[in-house]
């Protein structure tokens, strides 16, 4: 049988705001399983909410941007660690900033970690077969390729994106820079921009 | 050999911005195959843009709300069928209450129609075994599964759910009702919801 933990009867507590005693009985019952032990809860109808997948840990502020047409919007999160350093001003001015960048540029992911394995593999075989065409040896070919590739994040990823505004200031750097002057980890954790066009 | 039609060659100048005869060549070779015709021109470098998956084809507008605290944000879009509609005080009105209303309430999903089928699944199993501990007929569990699954559907989808102001309005009525008055189709399209919690 697993051992149940403070430290797991305190997380399953936070997730299901039952009782000390409910939480350590329901992962007794199903010798640790998290996932479970909800389950068990809920099933005794002691735990009730579904889980809110938008909710994340740390300060920060939301910010958002709707273009004049009202045809563009946008909504944005950018996390600090304390909420002095979320208001102030030059915080405030770079999430509106990134704001109309975002509804100007059209990225697609924060970074290109987020560029699903499917979508990254589509693009290299494109780029390869491009590059064939070419006639070039093959060593020249990878460089051209990685070229390639570093061109696509550049497009559609927001921290590889320059700047709307400053077109050689990096997104990742202004972000970065904004950090080291205020002292503190600034994340540009998640985005939407939506758009209605014309059919 | 598929046939090639004047609108399918629409349709792939539309998605790639390329030239008619680059399109009609790329669906012969392809045999009819967007797709495939898509990754051709990319592949001869002709098509650039990756599709953007944020667009709706319509009218309407977009809508947000940042909490005073600035720690929840939301963006909304509502879609009409003319732009006339979309500027109307009551259709901006309506777009102004949804967003605080899902500040307020965090629904989940726009409808049930988009509880992922896994959720649905595991919302019943739990149900069926909060029934059975009652020991009721069969007939009966039944109806008390029907009313909890109701009861989830209006926790967690914005059009089942009563609006925060008025409890006796449904989110999906106040829209019928705004639509029939204006004479058009109003369509709650799609929201976002973020929110930062303390760890």
């Amino acid at each position: 049988m697993a051992e149940v933990t403070v430290g797991m009867i305190k997380a399953l507590r936070q997730k299901t705001n039952c009782g000390i005693m409910d939480c350590k009985r329901a992962l007794i019952e199903t010798d640790g399983n998290e996932a479970k032990a909800i389950e068990c809860l809920r099933k005794q109808g002691l735990a009730k909410a579904i889980e809110r997948k938008d909710r994340t840990a740390s300060e920060g502020a939301m910010f958002s941007y709707i273009h004049h047409n009202g045809k563009i919007g946008v909504l944005l999160q950018l996390n600090c660690e304390t909420d002095f350093v979320g208001k102030t001003d030059e915080f405030r001015e770079l999430g509106d900033a990134l704001c109309m960048h975002i509804a100007a540029a059209c990225p697609v992911y924060v970074s290109h970690n987020d560029v699903p394995e499917d979508v990254l593999e589509g693009e290299k075989r494109i780029y390869l077969e491009q590059t064939k065409l070419m006639g070039k040896p093959e060593k020249v070919m990878e460089r051209i390729v990685e070229g390639k590739l570093k061109s696509f994040f550049e497009q559609v990823c927001l921290l590889d994106q320059m700047f709307v505004k400053e077109p050689n200031d990096k997104i990742a750097d202004m972000i970065d820079s904004l950090s080291s002057k205020l002292g503190e980890k600034i994340e540009l954790s998640k985005f939407v921009r939506f758009e209605i066009t014309k059919a």
